[in-house]
């Protein structure tokens, strides 16, 4: 068994190794900007989670790694499309591919990483392929669907908690689940546990998204990457201001949608005044609280996979980790 | 055997029955753009080109429908992309997706048809099925490159014969050629037959673009579905341009140069003053010889075939078609 770190390591190099040899391709302003993008690097999450799943089966993690590759590789597609979109000019404290590049080159390159994860996928040999693709094929699909709830969100007060989960599950949480399936079937491990690690996923996914917009509000500016307050001046429609908008009394509500309403603003204002209304609203304990309840869920979910205990303690470590806890 | 009329009513009505269940998916913003993508329509050719293929050692089409989708649908994905990029208003006399929604709408629903075009291909059922995602996916990156190439063309004037052939390879014949290896690797040829169908697409698709730039400048406005002389009026890279800037004489370089450097100009004008040289350096006969290579080419690989004479006459007669050839 490998450990986290190992693992990382391991993806690290490949990803590296591979995306040096694309830089050399022509024509070189489709594939810089995909070395770029590769190249910027991040927690490499989700190649991490595959490789842990597949490890539980089998410890040459090497066969499964074209196919880690492929998830990051598509992780990545979606940030520079995503970032297109919400035309966002920095990620990972480096200018975005738009912005470093332009327009056109983040979607043309962005469109040709799609195909190079399905050509790092089909590198792996294994009986369950096919399924692999399928199930990633699948999986991109809801990715898209949930970036769109996520725009149409924009221009909406009326988001539900409900609605807001759904979002999150296919933006963020399906590929977590998905890398998890995935090592698990190229292990050609038995339906059951590869749809418990599906599930887990899931579960780690939506702990995951919302303590990624709790950070947004209330991380350590030092620690946490970008300016803490984002999603506060953008009106993002985040766990944190539904339930605001859910739980404020009428006078509340009148101020924090003169804040989302208002159109000139000084930045730190608005952060203050709204994380005031946090405060009174106690949304830092409800988003916890939600926080625990799909952690406790994925790691219930853990301890009930047939594979020994202690070969599932690694992924247990690494959902600590991406959760930031302590414990 | 299918004749072509009969398998492009089939593609239509598959097609049109499989965009109107995607309009009725949620997120709506998502797959409205996609609908509407699919529904403008166009001539089809490239599915059809999937089933004459598949038709030449089976008949149970049906068989090889979903592939036929993915094509058109992926073919669909790299018109709405490649609008955005040339900033294109109208394609097939109607507004392009970008314009009739939004830039954004119009980059995802382009991510999201990519991904249905790879779930279309895996309802096939064929022991061929990974060979074709390989080909598909090695097809889709050099459409992308294809792209990127013309795109650097942009800047360029030096832009040589030989480096516009391998671009319109790409962007344009590998396409082509993909859908007809496609259908015979569905329906389990052989190695041979297959990468001559391959072949055949290539030449076919080189003949195919230089029609459409040799039309773009000399065609018939009424059957032309778009105005004459757009690429002359954007200095587009084509066969005609770069044929004339390297057959001109000095003082045909500074006229041509001039017209191509010129910010103001009435569009009519530019149009009449750059066609008045193509007719001096006899641009529309030498397009007309370089398609006829290609056309000629294509046939003699199609007669080598050894299907039977009779069963490649369906795609003899796509081929007249597609090169609006009357004999």
């Amino acid at each position: 068994m490998y450990s986290v770190k190992e693992l990382q390591e391991i993806i690290i190099a490949e990803i590296e190794n591979r995306s040096g040899k694309l830089k050399k391709l022509e024509p070189s302003n489709l594939y810089s900007p995909v070395n770029y993008s590769l190249e910027i690097g991040g927690k490499r999450l989700r190649p991490v989670l595959l490789l842990l799943s597949y490890n539980l089966f089998s410890d040459d993690v090497k066969a499964a790694l074209p196919a880690a590759v492929a998830i990051e590789v598509f992780h990545n597609f979606t940030l520079l499309h995503d970032d297109i979109m919400d035309k966002a000019e920095v990620r990972r404290n480096q200018p975005t591919v738009h912005k470093k590049f332009d327009e056109n080159s983040a979607i043309l390159s962005g469109d040709a990483m799609a195909f190079l994860a399905y050509k790092n996928l089909l590198e792996c040999k294994s009986e369950g392929l096919i399924n692999v693709i399928k199930l990633f094929s699948d999986t991109a699909i809801e990715v898209c669907e949930g970036q769109q709830f996520d725009m149409d969100f924009e221009t909406r007060l009326d988001v539900s908690e409900t609605e807001y989960l759904e979002m999150i599950r296919l933006k963020t949480a399906v590929l977590l689940a998905c890398s998890l399936k995935v090592g698990a079937l190229l292990a050609n491990a038995d339906n059951k546990i590869t749809n418990q690690l599906y599930e887990f996923g899931i579960n780690l996914g939506l702990a995951f998204q919302l303590q990624d917009d709790l950070l947004d509000s209330f991380g350590d500016q030092n620690t946490f990457g970008k300016k803490i307050g984002g999603d506060i001046l953008f009106n993002k429609k985040t766990f944190l201001l539904i339930k605001a908008l859910e739980n404020c009394l009428p006078a509340e509500k009148t101020e924090l949608l003169s804040w989302i309403n208002r159109k000139d603003f000084v930045a730190e204002k608005k952060i203050k005044a709204v994380l005031d209304i946090y405060n009174r609203l106690n949304i830092k304990e409800l988003t916890q609280m939600k926080i625990e309840y799909y952690f406790q869920k994925s790691t219930a979910i853990l301890q009930n996979i047939s594979v020994g205990k202690n070969k599932t303690e690694a992924l247990a470590e690494l959902s600590n980790q991406v959760l930031k806890r302590n414990h």
